[in-house]
């Protein structure tokens, strides 16, 4: 492993001397890699959990609130669930040499698109040093050396981790430099790392506003952003009503922290009558603060009928807008899908987007018309994520179009080239 | 289409609108459109010629070289032709719609990923008038608005291709503003047009590498860039030396002025006694002037033995980097195919790279190691082209590893979206 002296230039040079080596790998020298990763992890449980509660003391000292030390701190269960999440990764299938199609040209000409590695992959992280595992077994998995600039929150736990995936990934016959970590948490080591377009091949930001605001700044390697996710629930006309109740406090309740939650909730007016007063007594039960346009409030919004319903203000425009990540709702009725579906393009951000509906009509014309990664029917917006979707441990979530869009797993890790095999052919 | 006073955003902003109403069109639709778009190039000859004709005279006056004015020209055969490149590209498939790959999860959930238009392209380009129309056919059945920023030295002619391919569209059912001209053809429009994230889904430059450098200070729209191509074709000790001579030269000297050509010949040693010899005389009798390591040269290379070779110049570093676009080819001597494979890694621009050989074992070999979008056994690397693929006219070719590699065709101008139903499904 690279050590703190090397400056970035060079452990990105030596990761990229790696990915050559790395996406000739076999499947199975990666899968024993892997699995001695998971074993170190349980092996060096004492060395993790030790410089663990370094990074945790100086954040107690630093003021450091409680939610981000929860998320900061690593126990023997945390440290057993990421080794089990790397024996994961070795059961997924590698993504590596995949024909993704091919044809004989009338020259006679035969071509194949062959899945391969990206090459180096760099992955920008906040204060969940689980990632630092996660992701060197994704980015090692698909043949891919890792690239790891994590929080100096948790330099102890990242340097403590990094160097045990990348001894046992090593001893296990991968190449020296396929994990890296980036030393020095500065601005400057990232925009040294952004630009370093010879030997980097993607840099994936998992954190806030502030780290892709940097990076968009500087950085001239590739990066694949992922924007906040302002996700709608549209409860049509003709839907199931106790479906959409479960798909509503689902997506919104679940976890109202993360991306694939809900934020606005649109209800066709023909149902609005019945629906809203008992979605309103749901989310006043799960704690939920509704935010709702007039005709909402008309329709029960107040909690009438003296049924205990949640609390509701009135939305301004800028409502439509928010990710809330927290228990918040707003909620709005349309007179059609297709106000639902227009409301969604104007204020969506092209993560995931659900309808209920019972109406074939309906859901065809949601799917074919709302432009966002995830387009749901009948189903709640939270199962957006890698791990749900079967393709593993997730390594962020993109909203934008190219190359990767939804979950980023091991396929989106890779590019293609083109195999072309002839006897002599010319071109004429 | 937009007047010459709309401002890039309005014009980017009617572009968006098209683009939500395009990607729901059926194939037939969008095929219409292009017969419609073919005709009418047919039927309005004159009034395209008369435009060029104007473009011409200012460029002439102003000077402008040959090869350039006949980039620039138009006549009867070449407007025939590229009505006749639409045709073609009604002939290929629709990739809107296609399923990628889909599943049922565990829980029943059922996942489609299903490829989408992207929205706006633009494609912003040199002086080559049957751009606006190749683009613009490709965009419109791949189901993405195009905006179009041709030369200033080509506007007469650009305009009213765009026109002719705008009003035919739109007469066929084709929403307005599916086809657009951006006017303007100053650096600050082409700033403008490349930070309207909100509207514009991608940028296509098709130009050199100042062209590059002015977006890629200003974009924040994404980009493809086609890097050059420093190709190479390295000949095997195995190799059918007839082979060997008929690709080198094809590869060389079919048109030695694009990205595809090759640059660099590699010859093993063990069959380097007898190929040189008679490669450079092939060379010479072609005009190529050959730059040569010693190895090289010691074999033959000063046209020893009396026969008439081609003129060899002592190579020097800085010619194994040199995309030379012209005919000229450096040439060295390896020692083997893992030397061949490591000078492209150091030297290739990741386009297309060509072993001739008729060893299993160095072809597998230099497939899996060698880096590049294209990689060829025993054919010209010249074949890099999307109307050679099979995909149609190419809108570029790409030598990034993110979305598109190799050729940029309709399947390159689209994402994915995935589709998830469900009979109520929440996550637990």
């Amino acid at each position: 492993m690279a050590t703190a002296t090397s400056s970035v230039a060079d452990v990105c040079r030596a990761a990229k001397r790696a990915a050559r080596a790395l996406a000739q790998l076999d499947t199975a020298v990666k899968d024993a890699a892997l699995e001695a990763i998971a074993d170190a992890l349980d092996a060096r449980m004492e060395e993790v959990l030790d410089a663990n509660e370094r990074d945790m003391r100086l954040a107690r000292d630093a003021g450091i609130g409680d939610a981000l030390l929860d998320r900061l701190r690593l126990d023997e269960p945390r440290v057993r669930a990421i080794a089990t999440a790397v024996r994961q990764i070795v059961a997924l299938a590698d993504p590596v040499g995949e024909v993704l199609d091919g044809h004989r040209l009338p020259n006679g000409l035969d071509i194949r698109r062959v899945r391969v590695p990206l090459g180096v992959v760099a992955v920008v992280y906040e204060a969940r040093p689980n990632v630092t595992i996660d992701a060197a077994a994704l980015c090692l998995k698909s043949g891919n050396a890792i690239l790891l600039r994590g929080s100096s929150l948790a330099m102890h736990s990242n340097a403590t981790l990094a160097q045990i995936a990348s001894e046992a990934a090593v001893a296990s016959g991968l190449p020296d430099g396929c994990v890296s970590l980036v030393a020095g948490g500065g601005h400057e080591e990232l925009a040294e790392l952004a630009t370093q377009t010879d030997s980097v091949d993607l840099i994936i930001p998992r954190g806030g506003e502030s780290l892709k605001a940097a990076l968009q700044k500087v950085a001239t390697v590739p990066v694949i952003y992922a924007a906040s996710g302002n996700c709608h629930v549209y409860v049509d006309a003709s839907a199931d009503l106790d479906q959409a109740e479960a798909i509503v406090i689902n997506a919104k309740t679940q976890r109202p922290g993360v991306c694939n939650a809900a934020e606005t909730l649109l209800v066709h007016r023909d149902c609005a009558a019945e629906f809203m007063p008992r979605i309103l007594r749901a989310l006043g039960a799960e704690g939920v603060l509704v935010r709702a346009d007039e005709r909402t409030r008309a329709l029960g919004g107040d909690g009438e009928g003296g049924s205990p319903g949640a609390v509701v203000e009135v939305a301004g425009e800028e409502d439509w807008a928010t990710e809330y990540l927290a228990p918040t709702l707003a909620i709005a009725v349309v007179h059609s899908v297709e106000e639902a579906i227009e409301h969604i393009a104007r204020y969506g951000s092209g993560h995931s987007e659900a309808i209920v509906t019972s109406d074939t009509g309906a859901a065809r014309a949601f799917q074919l018309s709302v432009d966002a990664a995830c387009v749901y029917v009948n189903a709640s917006t939270r199962f957006t994520d890698g791990g749900e979707f079967g393709m593993g441990a997730e390594i962020g979530n993109s909203t934008q179009k190219l190359h990767a869009r939804g979950p980023i797993g091991m396929r989106e890790l890779c590019t293609f080239k083109y195999l072309v095999e002839g006897d002599g052919h010319v071109r004429v």
